[in-house]
């Protein structure tokens, strides 16, 4: 009986040449396995292919549900962009992808874990770290360790008879609930303009001419209704999505610094991501004391980082979630947007925790706040900055 | 004799108030001056305020270039938000005010500094902690130390005879090369959206139908010219608050803690600010290693937190700096943004100094970047991750 | 009837005054509370006092369990030194002592709170904070307010009969089960040394000749056995203070940063809290990940700052403790220390938790790891910065 | 004509068998280096031994002076103590000797570098790293490489005639000017305690029976004269080595993370470094604001994760050393140690640039310190903690 592998199949050129790649080399059965994380591909269509390429069982699991509530969640409440702009879409869905791989490699009692990574990329360290926390079975990932490049893999597509999708040609597209990634083409010219059919879920033209706007309301830091319509976690995303990307909301372009230290220019399509992550981190200012605002952008940077850099897994992550989720306790409210031609802005925001006081703040007749405090507060908070530069003039 | 002081004056309501409470309850002699940062007021009125009000002399002190390039370059280099927002177009201006301010003290032998601020606001601190770094004279606040608000201001001034600027009645304005405070009236209930009028330098409506681009270089971190332009510092600023004010680009509107621990509601036009903060941060993360990128983020933000907390002065905002400066050494190049009735992005890059490298990124054939080198990396990036949850699986 | 005050009380010069003034000028009756937060006073003598004093009622309150539990572990778990050096002795005491005086406000309803803090220090911060966070009523805190130093203070009290101790006439003392903080005199000099009789606690003669080693055993952060005994948590922490103290182990002397802005030289006895943190800190970077030992060393700065800063009550520190608190779960294991003449080191430590493997580690045969992929992963951790230098010898 | 190798010399057992084995199995010529960087190994024996293993050319280099002043005191004025407690001795001189072995090839025109590093510890980063930034020529590492043990090493050493040193049969160690490092046997058990003849800097036994004070003076953070003697650089800290280790001080040990990931116990003497650098430290927290005193914990912290990791020609350590050495302008004054049987503590300090001011901190009369205007900076310091706390009650 031969041995059985099982790998995580997206349908695409990678993983459809690693399944003939195990089939004919290492001479084993392999099981596929396809994980929905939403805003996706058809899936019968990527079993049909599977079946096509001789797998010896395929597996379809629905996780959109999970991916939302499990890693998207935590994300929002960390307001996780990595380098200030990516809001990690892949690096969020690829953890969750490879515990499913996982689950069926206990199931089928499998003898090794593959994957379609190239060793370029951040999507091999995310599955690595992922199944080596949670076995101990040899992971063949042959793009990375054949050191192939996309030519060569297309040849070796054309001599297995592996059918090859002509939509893909131009670009190398990841996606999901979360976010599209654009890769490839002209967009690996830095100083060129991604041109205009790279975008499918954000107009570039032919915008609505008024002001879209748009209510989320949060509890506990999560995303809980769109214009006042409780959805679910799933919908509310989708629905998102729709109505920034309609408005030309939420394309990304930016450098970005991978775990192995190659530079790259991505682009993406991520226009709920952009909506909710600047709604939330904007009540999260009304909400959290200054302290908390201070300490939680170095917690959030470091969260984006890990969540990027493949260490999902690792202790340090379970720890700043404890922090995150202690501080959303009170980021519920009520944050209001206007959308327009691409611009996005927050106009409003409301809360039950706010720490804004009106009648302090303002500047208008019977204020609560005496001003004659500040004198002192003012003195003692400059006391060493002025003593040190009197210091320094005697000198 | 009678003794003098010398007042930080702007024309406005507060200043006026302490021109008439010098002269009245402390029977000095006031001498006041202006600093021109630029965008401003017409000084020949303030200036006649200033003698309506029957002051000793009057200072008006042209600092536009001394501001661009002491102040603003600083703050582009850090690419200082505060709280991810904030321009700090104020925050820069005052410490160099109440310098100039100390120059004409020192000239004129006064026996006390004077300023307008409220006890609610960051700019007391500004002035204070200025002030008493370079001088031991008495600070005198009035509007403070009397714990003024702004109705028993107007009647004073009415008492006094004191001229009302009636553009002012509505917003509390503070403005100046690098941006534009509107505060009071409805922008105190941070739920209600900023009425149209608010805006001066940003259009928001009939915006322009066809997308604006605008090229800014950089060279070691400052901006040098846009649009192929070679402009003075101070015009260039200019140009860039144009150009994007009448595309729609540079509302800010956030929650904002103030050094006092009093949250505000903040509006702003930061046109120019807006573009070429986004631009310089872009084209760092092209030429920082992304070590540099990771730390630096920190640094920025504690350089921000520093100029917006009235600690201009301390001896750390100097060792930021000189971090910052030493980092700016490859920050040349070029950026290109796309601006779009509101909307703003970053579409292009280039530098000598790019980490960027084509060839290792490439998915393209003959790749200078042997993938099998990664296997070996991945597995000792997250040799501890897996290793600590194989052991707490064990137990 | 009068109205009622109630006092955060210890039976020193500053609190017996703030009893006077509060009868006197306040016409009050007052009630004291004392808080038994170990290694302390005679809490006999001190209700003595505060009868002798005339107060209307006298509260003592044993929190000794309390304080160990819920701030002395918290600290332990986030090694917490101030500056590196300062173990937050009195700080962590003082909200404590406040809450109580809460609870005993509200039981009595008595409408004021006092404290006798000066406005020097950092106590007058965890005292009004505290107050400020469970109450409105007012706070009255006499030395602070009327700007006594404790020449003034002796002659209040000459004045009005309070018998003053003799042996506190040299240094001013506070001390708690977790050390022993000294100050005035001529620890005011910081560059003389301190005299061998400001310490008790630590012997500084007649060392024993022989190593003293102590094994202290965590159980997720928290130690609970020392030299193979169990103890109660308050038991164990003054066997710590003992067996340390009387090896010399345990002085601190240092520069401080108060919260006012002060700088002071402090000097402290700290022998339990020195072995306990050293011995915790080393576990640690045992079990804990690379990653966690580095942005943990950042989150316990901040608790620390927090704590000292009379910030107890910050939402942040609630986050941070989360944080900590996950990370603890894995602390579990035991620490050899030798202490001998003054010298404290760590010389074992294990746990069921370690990270460290031996046969990885190890340089002699068969070890599990295979030098070879260090290759490729030393050629990725550094590309940016090889690549970063031969660009620049290019230029 | 046979390719010439230049080859990092240490004369022990690794670099010897990596001679034999560039001669033989790559048939070329080696040129060794051996780099005199203090306390260190006999170098005309070493020479010998290099001759006896029939190199083409041996070189001799004495980079002590460079070592101190371009390695150690930027590292002094960092407080560099990895993960709290390795003063980097190693570390520092790695990319110091792989600069001078990259001196040699420029001048000799070799076609590679080699060095004898194993692929599980530190130093291969920190020599690929620095070769790598100054040159692109291949690296040979065969330890690494062949995946070689001790045990197979000392097999391949009998078989091709190379002398082993008995001396090291027991420990691995590795000095210099700054610092002992020793591994291997029973230290690999990190429960064990180091036996006392690992030690040579540091007596355990006999130590004299009076205190041993010392006076470290430093001018801008750099030491200059101990017990009023000023010392050439390299002098200074062979003295303060002397004097430490004479009185038992010096030792540490503790779990290190190692770049590659592996966790290892290490113990080391550096009995110079740990004094300066308590001293540097304590003079810092007298003459630097409290702001200064924060951020700078954390600059350091990066400093010496840098310099351990092997990214000393990373710019972000160029742009970390520019902060502080700005900050070290004021690190000017006097610190006054007190060194006995082991322990070590500081007991005085002065300095020109001190901002401690006793008219300020003092208890006694007559302070220039209104206590008063305290009321109002903690009311503001605490104002949303406070808040936060009083909201939540409410709910």
């Amino acid at each position: 009986m031969k041995q059985k592998a099982v790998l995580a199949f997206s349908g695409g050129l990678d993983t459809s040449v690693v399944v003939k790649y195990l089939q004919e080399e290492h001479n084993m059965d392999v099981i596929t396995v396809t994980v929905d994380v939403g805003e996706g591909s058809d899936q019968k269509k990527i079993a049909a292919k599977a079946r096509h390429l001789g797998v010896l069982r395929h597996y379809n699991i629905d996780a959109k549900k999970e991916f939302v509530e499990k890693f998207i969640h935590p994300a929002i409440k960390a307001n996780a962009l990595y380098q200030k702009k990516y809001c990690l879409a892949t690096s969020l869905a690829r953890p969750l992808i490879a515990q499913k791989v996982l689950e069926v490699a206990k199931k089928e009692k499998v003898s090794a874990l593959a994957h379609g990574c190239t060793g370029k990329g951040n999507d091999q360290v995310r599955f690595d770290v992922t199944f080596g926390s949670g076995s101990n079975l040899p992971i063949i990932a042959p793009i990375r360790d054949l050191n192939l490049d996309r030519a060569t893999e297309l040849e070796f597509a054309n001599k297995h008879g592996i059918p090859i999708d002509s939509v893909s040609k131009k670009f190398s597209i990841d996606q999901n609930l979360w976010g599209r990634a654009i890769e490839g083409g002209n967009l690996e010219d830095p100083y060129a303009e991604p041109p205009d059919d790279a975008f499918i879920w954000v107009k570039t033209k032919n915008l609505p001419d008024k002001p879209r706007y748009m209510e989320i309301e949060f509890e506990n830091g999560v995303p809980v209704s769109i214009d006042k319509k409780t959805l679910n976690p799933v919908r509310l995303i989708e629905y998102a999505n729709q109505v920034a990307g309609a408005n030309g909301v939420g394309i990304v372009d930016h450098i970005e610094d991978r775990v192995v230290g190659i530079k790259s220019r991505e682009v993406y399509e991520t226009p709920g991501a952009m909506c909710i992550i600047e709604a939330h981190s904007d009540l999260e200012k009304m909400v959290h004391t200054k302290h908390e605002n201070k300490f939680k952008s170095i917690v959030d940077q470091e969260w984006a980082w890990l969540a990027y850099s493949g260490l999902w897994q690792d202790p340090l992550k379970r720890d700043l979630d404890k922090f995150i989720d202690q501080s959303q306790k009170t980021v519920t409210g009520i944050v209001r947007l206007k959308l327009y031609k691409g611009g996005l802005r927050v106009v409003g925001r409301k809360s039950k925790h706010s720490l804004y006081r009106h009648d302090i703040a303002t500047y208008g007749k019977g204020s609560a706040f005496d001003q004659r405090k500040a004198t002192g507060f003012v003195e003692l908070w400059g006391l060493q900055t002025t003593e040190a530069n009197k210091l320094a003039d005697k000198r």
